[in-house]
């Protein structure tokens, strides 16, 4: 699904990923914290895709939504999981979205 | 992959697609348009992955590099025929990356 997000400016945090031999509870994880996030004051959407690497943007109202959603107790449980168990790899990007074009046929 | 990208601030394209059913000569120009990207100023990186939906995103040191990238004739002549052809509905959203975190086990 492409989020259906506001007129800039907003926030997208980019999540990529590369994911371990060991995915025990890694999926139902994963569905958890789509659901949990979508929860959170100022959340704006998500959009997730896996090849080689993982993807998922998440989108947001502001930074202090992605510092809270970041601080719930939930979500920093998973995190842990994902260091420790999940992830080989990844990279957090936080940024300022600051234009966005769009096109449907 | 993972992109390799330096401290921010730098910039990230998010580019989320749904294809269309007529993708005749879509993969040959994807993989064109990313080797042609890697060759312009101001290029960063890239991460690709497809689910329901495509997300690339690019990264790219300045809104000039990304302005200067979507000038680029062969880049404009593959962007009309995504519009025409190979997309379905897409959103392009072009971000100012402002932190980052990695891990690597």
């Amino acid at each position: 699904m492409i989020a259906k997000t506001p007129q800039p400016p907003y926030y997208a945090v980019i999540f990529t990923t590369l994911l371990s031999d060991n995915l025990e509870g890694y999926a139902e994880t994963a569905k958890r914290m789509e659901e949990l996030a979508q929860e959170q004051p100022g959340y704006l959407g998500i959009e997730s895709a896996r090849a080689d690497v993982g993807i998922t943007v998440s989108y947001w109202e502001t930074l202090d939504a992605i510092s809270a959603w970041k601080n719930n107790v939930e979500h920093t449980e998973a995190r842990e999981k994902g260091r420790t168990q999940w992830y080989k790899k990844y990279v957090l990007r936080i940024s300022k979205v600051e234009r966005a074009y769009g096109f449907e046929n």
